[in-house]
């Protein structure tokens, strides 16, 4: 055989058997490149390729949406968190870029796929989780309900004008006292047949754009006890929303409280299309899945941020990015982002295919928001001293997280979802 | 408006919104299954749905594989495991089942995807780190390098009989002293060309099946300073392979030594095409991929055994799964396997596809063996004194996860390796 | 001024400020020791000199007793776990040397304070948690319950034989279905007049000792519903204890079950001063006392035993000791051992002061088996393969610290224990 | 014995064994109070029964202190955090109080143990960390240099008025590019004979208080290479203290730079007493010895104000503190809360026997703020929504503790000199 008799050639010549393959050229390539594992650059900034499993229209939205929230959100957003201040025309600018109720088909909506509206939410959230909640109630908690439950015409007279972010929603859910426990509300509908009107009073806190919204999807309990949406706008009597002072947490976004005295709702307002806990449930499952993405897109902001710090950054001699300790933090970064994108990904092509469980948003919900929240506090330690300056903007990530990973149900709450699923067990209710 | 007039009247009748939809069962059934999020069952077992991305042919030759270990080593792993016993019969009937060096084409071998392979990996690994092991050793790490860097006579010498698991093989490359850094290797080949043969002489340790193998793909430096491989055959003289005494991870695989004493090596058992530590890494990169799968099917038990315990076992009146604080560790265990496997999925398709860089395989490697050892802890705390008895499964995964989470890169290494994918600094040397 | 003179002419010669305090070595060396915290070197194996806070004779009792663990047990462990073989002269070689139920006063005890019973503790669990199981069953819940609940014939008849190891005692507490909640017992009592005797039938199990015991202390439920403590004795008819195999934790002492089938109980068997779960809960009580203490020896002789292993291990060139992941996990252990030895300390003058509450037992106990865990499992972690080998003892203490961690109240348990005194609202039973 | 009698006349009657101790009240109290763990009341406030273990005068500076601090300062945070604002005269009403370098034996100082100074910074950082860091500055970072090191002109000049809090100072070591490692310092100091003056320049930068200090102890480096400290004042030509925004930590303390463009400084500003970094060095040490105090105390208020958060708030149907993931949560800050106090009283009692290695400081500084931290973050998840709003006051905690465990050494540089200290070998600089 020719191989054996070169070998044999080449080593009685050499003495060593460097030269067993000194004459193959080939197949010391092909041994360099092992089948299975051939030799492909690893990119850290998309660990698993991500990119390769998207459609190109997902690629095109989500690029062009990445230039507007870097060159027109990023140089706003130091200032607005700084001094507590939401900037209104980001809404309309989100309109004319249709990324507003994305996934909606008709009514002026985009009708992308839900891994393009995880792509969208992944962006705005780069930049800032105040942004991204905005984007989300308007999206998710507004147009999403008003699409799904409401009638032809609530959606011809709404969705238009939300969907160019010419008027900006909010939703109104939680109550003070209520937090995680939605099923006690104590805010109230009595119906007026002389009127044709529902009389709302009650109160609503931690609503996000509360204070600037033309518009309020509200949730009350009707006399027979079952919980139903309404439609309030801006002007009508009775309604008051005041600004909640001092949060440091999303301070980029306004958030308020929505007191309703008395508020006369004219009939057609109330979303017909569904009765009881499902409503608002079926949005915040909406809004969940836009959160897991977005929350890793501050973690990758975190990530990235950091990791050029310490990369520019000397101590005793070298980069701070050479010590063991940094490195391990990366890793575990890397990581977590990584696979929670993956399965972001995977459930986003679920939901388009319809065959996605509200069980599956709560994980990854949880996941994402939990894991996230670790990684921005751990990019803000590699930071030292500077990680507390704005300047550095993952301060500001790590103080928005903690809301994010609070609400839409808490990282609790959700395990205890996730365990009733596991064992056909509720936890929640104890001691009674 | 028929709608509306419906509405007017019913309400006037009732005074109560509820007949709102009373006369709207359509839409009524639409608002409780809203847009995006329709009605599906949550599937704890596979809450991605990891199914249904799976070929017909992975599913096939998973389940019928599953059969095997469910019904054949789940039933010997007991005794195995208490008494540091390794049945040698079970390679053979892998070789039946078609399961050794799956991916490989041609020789015998079954030439399935790599994720049929992860899938393999996962269900054996269910059953038993250990039994893994073994699997992994046959297939990636000596089937893989005879195929991969091996003459054409060795391809067809070899592989049809480790493929039908009627000779078992083992993998030489960590050193007594050289745990983590095989580059310092000890291990000496001496070409003598009188009688065209190699002369080996050094140790191995921890290297799995040794004791019980029928051949070895030993890794030594030449005198040109490279690392070659080499097949060395049971009953070459200067050879032993002593098995390592107590244990305690893997009990189930025999353990031992390679020790050679000028152990006179024939040419023609050179691995010809390659050189460097290129040839062991690319073996272990191959090995590496199974266990990230496999280690998560050690995990899956560890989280199905325990949610079934505490089901059937009650204190204080109820199940211990109606507590919180086990309900919390089977979110993250469901949650972490999900996501990991997730993961796993792509990155057996990514190789598929030949786009895989060997640092992803160092990702989920570490991610898979950490996390499945943070389960099996869980799992073994949730089972109270009854989680120290073998007779639960659980501890004997604890014990074994420890071996795996540190063998073929420990946590630690993969994450300096991937430090320096994301820097581009190493931070593996330090103070030289 | 003489000194601002001197400066002056210094500092024109020189043109350095090295030179001002050139002149004044006094204050020179007084500046390296600054007020507060003068100059002492730092003891990494006590670093917050806990030496210096023992009384002398708690140095000698641990002192001579350490010498013991050392010498004569230490040797004998690793086959005895391997083998899970118990070495029934222990408790003769211990009771020779003072150290079974050192805290009572009389009956041929020591009568130590409880500090020095901790440091007892300490020592042999350093060795191996097996034994110090065997000793705290020994002291705390069979000569305690004598000696606080029994009568002064039964103090006399057993405390000092128990005392010199001359025969082995045995506690019967945990049923099959009731780890964690025995007021749910179901092993009864029943008098019968006409003998002066009670009939006790029940199933007693996970019981350290059992097999090779020759009294047990056993917990039923009387008639009245209360639960009261028995001395039964090997031998008595109906009387059968089991051993458990497959023990993968502890395998260094016997555990069984305590079956008894209508055992004759003569009354002056009765410990008669104590009725209902106060009883066992004293003397649990007792034992996680010396188990807080304990577990922290396991998770000392883990932390000097990684450390020595990486300075003696050289990868890469350095010690594995030089590496910054290593050391992070030696500061871990450092600190965690420190500070949960030092609140042992505080809390055994407590009990000598008679100012100890359970829950700061509760809190210790939970505190160092947790910590003691984690600390075994890093410094596993640390020893790479070499770890899952006996003969580094610390896998050892791994497997031993998961029952040490569960049994007496897991780690959960406890803090439903802690988590009620602070909030003044129990939430064990959930759902009823 | 009459004992046994009356038990087998009680038992013929009432055929139950609870009549056996029915007659004996004595002994049944005795049972229930078991010896060794008598009935004592648990404290959740003081789990340790830490008060029982200080003088009389040290409980009473600290009481006093303490009104104070609730009192005067608790009222003014929540505005100061928010906006920002410093309100100076607290320094002159902390003078008032004594509490100002009050280790300090003369001089106007209070001369009280180590142990009382610890109790101090506890009780204001219980309220706020800004404050106690602006407290740490003066006392340990200002008053400790120039008694330690200063003349006693320096001393007499300065002491006196920084004890009454009639000025305010402000310590210089930290660069722009050295955080962690001051031995690269790039501040110089020039001797200029002529005029006996030094001239100063450079930047140092994260200064507590520069911005308002009278002040300032300034570390620089001379022209024989060693760093010495020199005593700036407000005023001195070519000295600029600009103040840092955008600061989301310890917002009601002012932090600056200190930049020094040839600021001339007499000679007899010049700390003669030390060279090189001992000085700074020996600051730090007293400074961080503080540290370990205060963030306990910060973790404290964190703790009891959850823990009345989720008395208060109901959650289906049931306080919030009444569910399982809430109680572990409150176990585990009782019990490292517990731990890092009893174990910072043994370092302050060490210090004042002048026992005490800077090494045991660091190990407590790190364990204080990390353990502080992750008390802090858990205690805002526990408020829910409401605990991103800063009149819960713990957001403003978790932002402040961030920068706490930050500065004067790191979390992970404190891991490293611990893990020096333990293995003789020093891993900051890597790769050199």
């Amino acid at each position: 055989m020719a191989l054996r008799g070169a070998v044999v050639r080449l080593l009685s010549n050499s003495h060593k058997c460097a030269a067993v393959t000194a004459s193959r050229p080939q197949s010391t390539a092909a041994a360099s490149a092992p089948k299975g594992t051939p030799k492909v650059a690893f990119n850290w900034r998309d660990a698993l390729n991500l990119e390769g499993q998207l459609t190109e229209e997902e690629v095109m939205i989500r690029d062009s949406f990445r230039d507007y929230c870097q060159e027109k959100l990023m140089p706003r957003i130091l200032m607005a968190n700084r001094h507590e201040h939401f900037h209104p025309e980001i809404i309309s600018e989100m309109g004319e870029l249709g990324v507003l109720g994305p996934t909606i088909k008709g009514y002026g909506c985009a009708g992308t796929s839900y891994v393009a509206y995880g792509l969208i939410a992944r962006e705005v959230e780069r930049v800032d989780s105040g942004y991204r909640s905005v984007m989300s109630v308007q999206s998710s908690l507004v147009m999403h309900p008003i699409n799904a439950y409401g009638t032809e015409a609530q959606k011809e007279k709404y969705l238009p004008r939300l969907a160019r972010g010419e008027i900006l929603g909010c939703f109104g859910l939680t109550e003070p006292n209520h937090g995680s426990d939605p099923s006690s509300m104590e805010t109230k509908a009595k119906y007026n047949p002389s009127s044709s009107t529902f009389s709302l009073s009650g109160a609503k806190t931690w609503i996000t754009s509360s204070p600037v919204a033309d518009i309020a999807v509200v949730w009350a309990k009707c006399e027979d006890g079952k919980v139903r949406g309404f439609i309030l706008e801006r002007g009508m009597k009775g309604l008051s929303t005041p600004k909640i002072e001092g949060k440091f947490s999303l301070r980029a976004s306004a958030t308020g409280m929505i007191l309703m005295d008395e508020v006369e709702v004219p009939q057609e307002n109330l979303l017909p299309n569904v009765s009881g806990l499902a409503g608002p449930f079926g949005c915040l499952n909406n809004a969940r899945y836009g959160i897991a993405w977005g929350a890793l897109g501050a973690a990758e902001f975190c990530f990235h941020a950091a990791r050029q710090y310490t990369l520019d950054r000397f101590q005793f001699g070298v980069p701070l990015a050479r010590n063991q300790l940094m490195q391990k933090k990366m890793a575990d970064m890397l990581t977590e982002i990584t696979i929670g994108l993956q399965s972001c990904l995977a459930l986003g092509r679920l939901i388009d295919q319809k065959k996605a469980a509200p069980e599956m948003i709560s994980m990854l919900k949880r996941n994402s928001c939990g894991k996230a929240l670790d990684i921005a506090r751990q990019a803000r330690d590699m930071l030292g001293g500077n990680g507390i300056s704005d300047e550095y903007h993952i301060i500001r990530h790590v103080m928005n997280l903690e809301a994010v990973n609070t609400y839409e149900g808490t990282h609790d709450i959700h395990a205890l979802i996730l365990g009733r699923a596991v064992t056909g067990l509720q936890s929640f209710t104890v001691g009674k």
